[in-house]
């Protein structure tokens, strides 16, 4: 085939990640012929070296956990059994290989060309792939995702990120992690409570900055009680590898620390633009690097689009593949309207218990309200916790609005917190007030019913 | 104390369990002068026979479940360890004995006075203790609750009921429980999880009448496949005991059965009205014994109402709560039409795993509105059974009425739906639509995702 003959598609989709699918599949459903570029493994970040090894390797933590309290409760069972870690992963992995099968399929099914191929934007109309098949079509969606970066300080390399983790075969001994977020904090609920033991150093104040303080205070302490080091304000200037092949975190004042056997850097990630080609097909990016979009996720170049982490904004694979969906409704399916609402978008971080939250924080909300907020909270111990009598308690809170008490925020710590926010999610999007919640009955003995008996 | 001087109170409660203790606590708030009449342990079936004991247990068996997913994931545990149900009951009565005292604090503190006798009413405005003491009040709340009963056959008192497991030290090998309702389908679940082989014998031609068809025919799937046996259809005519001690059921054509360790009656319960005076206070029963209670609890006696178990309508515990607060919001806090809306009350079956609902069903969606309704479903397994690679599947349903899709009912069952299910039934109460489920950003990865991702 010649450069001069393209092969031509309603809509060129570069990258195979979770945005990257779903736009696919969507515009393929309203009858679009679309091509999808993807050199790596179809999934993206979430499907190979994010939510789900992730939500893995946490229910194995999980287990862990629930058999230290069977020990404690009279089962038979040693408190912190051995774990094989490669039989585990073996598991994990053919679930992985389970989900990239389900998606040969379904591309197969919808007449959805995969090219396993890294693409270039040629102009706005035209992709070259890296064997230099040329693709053109009216509509090209970028959905190349994101990558966890280093910090550049001297001995970075020593360290791994979040990607490396996912190679490892084993809990090692003692673990530092760099960074106070989401990726952070799932780690070092998940290693300590696999064995290891874990410390993390965060620039800021506190673990998950853009969470509900009170809630993650909770958060804090728990982890502290599972045996985490919490390093705060702590300022990185280069990491050192000791005679034993252990590395040592040295910090701003030269303070050389203890000597870990594994450290993760945690402190970000940044959107997949590099060498795509963006300049020529007129996409602009912001300071950040992100790409820029608009509220229907058009990029400044017509008939180009973006969605997922590469966009920036809100970098959940439940956006990326609701903001996909919605364009391509819009695009070829006649609903000139649709797009994502960012408003009230569900969070959880699956720390150890699980930590969400849906719409205001008390700060943001005290900021924003004044002195109509009102705030409701309580601090109970789930029937499981109570049996093993640890002090584990699960916080949770609502940030309430005005006269009419409309819940403006939940937050949630604790157990099952994970598969409680959901529905209340929903009833946020439908404006609950305070008495909406009072007018459910409860379901008891749940950790969920604790959210429609407060205040 | 001459029984022509009775005490002075503005109400008097006859039950100390959750109905009785919510309408005195919430009687109390408003500055009700309180005393109730309690001659056995505070709180009541739930705390002491019912929700709380039932779901430590489910509890232990939920962690027997998670020890068998450990040791096929790579956790050095035996996949069936012993189990020391002794040291188990110390920590679940421990837990219980913490909420009697709670209870107990928290009367005094409230200003409560506390009986524990047995009362009986003399009139609608008295009711004397079984030592004599006479209390009068304008106002009077009964809150007796309700028994488990036995069928009349013969050899029915060879089982035991539900309170009788209560007692138990160990998991019988041999299990037959009698019934198809919740507490059967809860007894089973956690029985056999524990190590009991068990049969269940329903009259009807499937478990739990109330509960969505399909869901429940998931359920069923389930249980056999844990190795539950299940018989509907049966007759019992009698119980027999043979000379090993065990017994065996006898059907109606005189068929004797295998023989059983244990026998356990779940086949309904019935009010706790005999002998409280009803009669001498005006107080009217209904042909199955309930109290007959109008929306606001007044009984047929002006002043006298009754909430939970021993009014009949939908026994459970947060109804019962729900109920008696507001009744006292309406006669002590001058909130007229206080009154629990009965509609849309969601509930949950601790079954393994559990099952629940809340709305109409499909069955009942289809007669009500005929062709209107739309219905979705999604099928999947929770990443732990997929990791473990075992067939027992989640199934959710949603029910949609009219043009604007309208959700009428919730049904789920699968790991974690007792956790989901309540923010869900506060939209429902909202009107939440299936499109208003589809605005709401999904949570990933987590079974509650599904509920808004699917249709």
């Amino acid at each position: 085939m010649s450069a001069a003959e393209p092969l031509e598609f309603d809509l060129v989709v570069l990258g195979g990640g979770s945005g990257g699918l779903a736009g696919a599949f969507r515009a393929a459903a309203h009858g679009a012929r679309v091509a999808l570029l993807e050199p790596a493994e179809l999934g993206g970040t979430c499907v190979n070296a994010g939510c789900v090894p992730k939500k893995a390797m946490w229910l194995a933590a999980q287990l862990a956990s629930q058999i230290g309290a069977a020990a404690e409760l009279g089962f038979d069972v040693p408190a912190a059994p051995a774990f094989d870690w490669c039989e585990f992963i073996t598991d994990r992995q053919r679930y992985i290989e389970g989900i990239h099968e389900s998606y040969r399929r379904r591309l197969d099914q919808a007449g959805i060309v995969w090219l396993p191929r890294r693409g270039v934007l040629h102009d706005a109309r035209t992709v070259v792939a890296d064997d230099g098949t040329r693709l053109h079509a009216r509509h090209v969606l970028i959905a190349t995702g994101s990558h966890p970066v280093r910090p550049q300080v001297p001995g970075a390399e020593l360290g791994g990120v979040s990607d490396d983790f996912f190679a490892w075969r084993r809990a090692p001994e003692r673990v530092a992690l760099i960074g106070g977020g989401y990726i952070s904090v799932e780690l070092a609920g998940l290693l300590q409570s696999l064995g290891s033991r874990v410390d993390l150093y965060a620039r800021g104040p506190r673990l998950l900055s853009r969470s509900d303080g009170e809630v993650v205070a909770q958060l804090e302490e728990n982890y502290r009680q599972l045996g985490i080091g919490l390093h705060f304000g702590y300022r990185l200037r280069e990491v050192e590898r000791g005679g034993d092949g252990r590395v040592r975190l040295v910090d701003a004042d030269g303070e050389a620390g203890e000597a870990f056997d594994a450290l993760v850097f945690a402190i970000g990630r940044r959107a997949n633009t590099a060498g795509i080609g963006l300049e020529r097909a007129g996409v602009a990016t912001d300071a950040r690097g992100d790409i820029e979009v608009d509220a229907f996720q058009n990029t400044s170049a017509a008939g180009v689009y973006a969605v997922g982490d590469v966009a920036g904004r809100e970098t959940l694979t439940p956006v990326a593949i609701a903001a996909a969906r919605r364009l391509m409704d819009r695009v070829f399916g006649g609903r000139e309207d649709a797009r994502l609402d960012y408003d009230l978008v569900p969070t959880v971080v699956f720390a150890h218990p699980p930590i969400g939250g849906v719409g205001l924080t008390e700060a943001q909300a005290r900021e924003r309200h004044g002195d109509s907020v009102r705030v409701y909270r309580t601090k109970f111990r789930p029937m499981l916790q109570a049996l093993v009598d640890t002090p584990l308690c699960s916080l949770f809170k609502l940030v309430c609005v005005g006269e009419e008490q409309r819940v403006v925020g939940v937050h949630l710590f604790g157990e099952a917190a994970d598969e409680i926010l959901q529905g209340f999610a929903v009833a946020l999007k439908l404006g609950a007030t305070l008495a909406d919640l009072h007018d459910t009955v409860a379901i008891h003995p749940t950790s969920a019913e604790e959210l429609v008996l407060m205040g």
